[in-house]
């Protein structure tokens, strides 16, 4: 599908744990940012509801927004446009989002969490155009994702589809944030990466010498990117240590091709910049898991950090201004 | 939705590896068998062709089917209408069973392998009905299953979504038909579980009384089936064996919970019918997977070794009997 213009600008809001992102969409095909800010996200909901509001007044610059898409770094209520909450900011807890920014700005707006929006992002303007099934993976931190299955988002009976970070795929494996122990997320987070180096660098005096020298002997700074990178330089104890979290994320997405049979995967997040070493071992374990018949792609994610928001776009696009077009229409 | 009269009759036939069913529906809501016939799958494509339109045959007693709806036992592809191949019955690779079918009864026809089709014949008319995503799960010889998702049957790229049987759960596990490791099939299968409880037999002389007592003391005679009435009767070895196959197939469930998010979960075939005490593992290993805001059901299958069936009709009445009535209306 190529994109098409989508009328007035649509305003992208998007609310991660980290940071906050905002852009004005200009109202021509192809769709394209007329402007974009950020802002560090806080630890406070009312801080980041207020910060975010200022740079959409900023970049509105008195104009109305044809349709506002938002990605929530969090579990969302889709339907009813409220956030449940934030792993990462307190005071997100059952939010009615949709309807604070739809009375702010008297224009329509969906809400989203950002593994789904991200999905989407990827699949209308990014990796994932042209194919009728994606999976969509986002590794840094926690490991998330998405599904974009006949070309709109499959949120699953609670919302919670796409969560592939939490698939067992070693029933002994470490413990995982949500309780259970050998999830994908336990075994292929950007911090399990940065503390089974640590582990054993200091389990093993003499080796990883590319990875000490990177961290400057300072064992304790190492992080996912310090590893990657050793990795690439040919490190072996950097090696071993990004394989298996590669490893651990290909049988996540084994699991996945096993049951869905998607077209394409799309892998993003930080840890999916881990380079070619990392893909190779990706790759490598994802092919050993495919069925006789089956085809896929993995590729990385075109998008980067700016999927939630180039999928806002979209969704607020799909959902508002193709309805209302069809409304008017029909 | 409630069952609704699909017009005149619908042909339902299903080839399995087994046996083969041929069944006409009667014209009025709701819907119900006109008549059901059932023969004996021989090794040979051709003749279960042959036996098959026998069946057909002495059914329509003259009458002409409105549509045909057929569930086959491998894969296939859907949109060609053609078998791709049998793993049961030799001579069925790539034969174009809906142009044979269509030539043969001047209908049209439409042809979806046993998986699916099963799954869409619990979501219209079984224990799936009502729901919006549906995993169905076949439990016997191999382990299978379908997507039933937004009230259509989910295919995946090549036609292979819902090989849960395929997912790896235990990467140090037995050898799978597959070829992998440790697949769900090969710790759940029917197979497996008999084979489990001769080898713990063969190695503990003194243990599994009961189990020896239903299998009257010949071992090598021991099935699935005896397993799951020595679990019922409380034979300890018997529960371990049977438990740690339950644990397997929840564990696969379990993922596919976390990918998917279904509002309900299916599960039939022989290996389904064990008795209350592995309906008790398979829920409980299924719990300890589900995340935090997650609910969903997990229910025996409704229809029995008769889903592919129901679901031949289900699928001809949704791809050529309602657009029939679309393209009427329109």
């Amino acid at each position: 599908m190529p994109p098409t213009a989508p009328g007035p600008g649509i305003l992208a809001l998007d609310f991660g744990g980290t940071k906050l992102s905002a852009a004005l969409t200009g109202g021509e095909a192809p769709v394209h940012w007329q402007a974009l800010l950020r802002a560090r996200s806080e630890a406070e909901a009312r801080v980041n509801l207020q910060t975010m509001l200022d740079l959409a007044y900023r970049l509105l610059e008195g104009r109305h927004p044809a349709a506002i898409g938002v990605s929530f770094g969090g579990p969302v209520n889709f339907v009813a446009g409220r956030v449940i909450c934030s792993h990462h900011v307190s005071g997100w807890e059952d939010v009615p989002l949709r309807d604070l920014l739809q009375s702010e700005f008297d224009a329509p707006v969906v809400v989203e969490n950002d593994g789904n929006i991200a999905a989407l992002g990827e699949w209308r303007f990014g990796a994932g155009q042209g194919c009728d099934s994606l999976l969509y993976v986002t590794v840094s931190t926690g490991v998330g994702g998405g599904w974009v299955l006949n070309g709109h988002i499959f949120r699953g009976a609670d919302g919670l589809a796409g969560e592939i970070g939490h698939t067992v795929i070693q029933p002994d494996g470490p413990v995982c944030t949500c309780g259970k122990r050998g999830c994908v997320e336990s075994l292929a987070s950007g911090p399990y990466l940065a503390r089974q180096a640590r582990e054993r660098l200091s389990q093993s005096p003499h080796s990883g010498r590319q990875l000490r020298e990177m961290a400057h002997q300072e064992v304790a700074t190492i992080t996912a990117e310090t590893v990657a990178q050793a990795a690439e330089a040919g490190d072996e104890l950097a090696r071993q240590v990004l394989g298996t979290a590669a490893n651990a994320l290909g049988r996540g997405i084994g699991a996945a091709l096993a049951l869905l049979n998607p077209r394409r995967v799309v892998v993003g997040g930080g840890v999916s910049k881990s380079g070619a070493f990392y893909w190779r071992c990706l790759r490598e374990t994802v092919q050993g898991h495919v069925l006789p018949g089956v085809t896929v792609d993995i590729l990385p994610a075109a998008l980067g950090d700016d999927a939630p928001l180039w999928g806002a776009v979209a969704l607020a696009e799909a959902e508002l201004i193709s309805s209302v077009d069809s409304d008017t229409k029909g």
